[in-house]
């Protein structure tokens, strides 16, 4: 082991390797672990495959936080994916790469929250690459799942209801907080609000398992992770779908965080839950029928669930409807290319 | 479609993926491709898993050649993993780390390389992710494959023989011919010599399907793929095995270009066939009774073949025996953070 603030360029790619490789037991289901060419897994009939990114600068700065964070969002934004499809996540690989001047300890502390987090879900690490880059640090993560009945997100109907788990805009609010300067590290105990935001971003909470047995029970048409936003992930599924949604803008699962902390600033907490991405929640296109067996499931599970809308007959676009009336919905998604040009 | 040099960032995440998934279509195996939380797909019983990545100003810059070949050599380091494991290449995903300043041209190339490169290796791409970075273009693939025979590096025994495929020593060469400014666009006729070791470097080939067919007639009794070059990876076996090994430096299947283009400045062609990386062949460890049956495998399948050393028992070292002795052969292996600080 090296002091926490070695570069990782004075250690070299191979002996970093061989560090993380002694880190990572073979659990269950892995023929060959890492430290081959490839690393063999036991699969069912079918597997799911998904991949997803943080980069440093766009979707992570190290002065946010410990990095053991970065290594459990890595691991989490892919289970939210998993989770989505109706899946069970089993298999993952990291790629890394380091700038030659990453400390040490940044890995180590990756490391243990990658660990730590898919020791939580069952998830075995099998493939590891490390590599250099000019400057910014790039955790590349790959999950494999298992999963024999598929929420798509392409099964939405008219008629039917869409519903969310959880509540929304905390990691929104969470990231403008960031932005601002606040940290998890040096907020104190009064900063409850603050502190549950900045855990959002920081430590996304997927509903895990949730979607897994909504498919078993066959009690959704449609799902999707809300990684984009509501509007934007919504607007994903009737594309998919070939329907038209909308949403009920008084009764949304606003996080009751975002509205202390947005009522002290006279901002709009609608807009944040509606359009603030990374919720990591699950969206569900359900038959209205379907809707009490949903609940009772969820209520065992302790998943919070609210309906907030429904889907039409109609070309794909979303609408929002509140007191006031009707309007449509634009998405404003996450662009991570960090502007329009 | 767009103009070629539209900056990414102009373009935007949603709308490049969707360009990118219009282009990838469904294949074999294939339950569910992009587009969706996850992509589905066929699998066997065991799946092996390799992933790693191209680095922009670590493994590649983008005036080394055409932006295809970075797409080839990202899908074609990842083949070379699974047939080093004796498996099938099945379906990859690939995750893109662009700045907003990448022109679409080059994605747009990135891709035809990896779907070419797929098409000609039976490969389905199934996910894609896309996201923004500070700098550097990152390509990480992710290949998973079908394999029951299973070829490790841990098998090598005593007394077996060390073969490798093809030739040694181009890829390296190439590496100083870009690092001198010599491109494959430019150089002529004449230079055939340049053209191949710039090849080798860029558009790497795998001897693919090897692997499987040697794992199939249980001909090895170790593999490694030649990635960080045979001082390196020679070791690497030895390790993973608890054998030593020895080098014959005169038998080594030394690149033809590479000798002529060494001769011609004086160099050393044999320190670049054994320590250059990335040649991307097959190095085996085989039973000396074995050997027969390997070689007439090898005809069958066009794939040169060169007994270059031997296993013996001992501590896990390498050295090379030449007319003048024998010296212990330390591994002088790529380090992609770029310098040991």
């Amino acid at each position: 082991v090296f002091p926490p603030d070695t570069p990782v360029g004075r250690i070299g790619e191979k002996a970093l390797l061989r560090h993380i490789r002694a880190r990572i037991a073979a659990g269950p289901g892995v023929v060959v672990g890492l430290g081959d060419d490839a690393a063999v897994v036991e699969t069912g009939p079918v597997t799911l495959v998904t991949t997803d990114s943080l980069v440093e600068g766009i979707h992570f700065r190290r002065e946010w936080g410990p990095a053991n964070l970065v290594g459990r969002k890595a691991l989490a934004v892919n289970l939210s994916d998993i989770d989505a499809m109706g899946g069970v996540p089993r298999y993952a690989t990291v790629s890394l790469c380091l700038p030659a001047d990453a400390p040490f300890g940044f890995v180590e502390g990756l490391y243990d929250g990658l660990l730590a987090r898919a020791g939580e879900t069952g998830v075995q690490l099998v493939g590891g690459n490390v590599s250099g880059t000019a400057d910014s640090i790039v955790v590349d993560v790959t999950l494999l799942g298992h999963g024999d009945r598929l929420l798509r997100r392409s099964g939405a109907r008219p008629g039917d209801v869409a519903l969310v788990t959880g509540t929304l805009g905390a990691a929104a609010m969470g990231l403008r907080l960031l932005g601002e300067g606040k940290r998890i590290t040096t907020v104190g105990e009064a900063g409850q609000a603050l502190r549950h935001c900045l855990t959002a971003q920081l430590d996304p909470a997927p509903p895990l398992g949730f979607g897994d047995a909504v498919a078993r029970g066959h009690l959704a048409h449609a799902a999707i992770d809300l990684s984009d936003g509501l509007s934007g992930d919504l607007r994903a599924v009737c594309e998919e779908s070939g329907v038209a949604a909308w949403v009920d803008g008084d009764a949304l699962p606003i996080d009751p965080a975002v509205a202390i902390l947005e009522r002290e600033r006279s901002g709009d907490p609608t807009a944040l839950a509606i359009h603030g991405g990374e919720d990591y929640q699950l969206l569900l296109a359900a038959a209205p029928e379907d809707v009490p067996a949903l609940r009772d499931l969820a209520a065992r599970m302790n998943v919070p669930l609210t309906r907030v809308g429904g889907f039409t007959e109609g070309e794909p676009a979303v609408s929002l409807r509140t007191a006031s009336g009707v309007v449509p919905l634009a998405a404003r998604s996450h662009e991570h290319f960090g502007g329009r040009g």
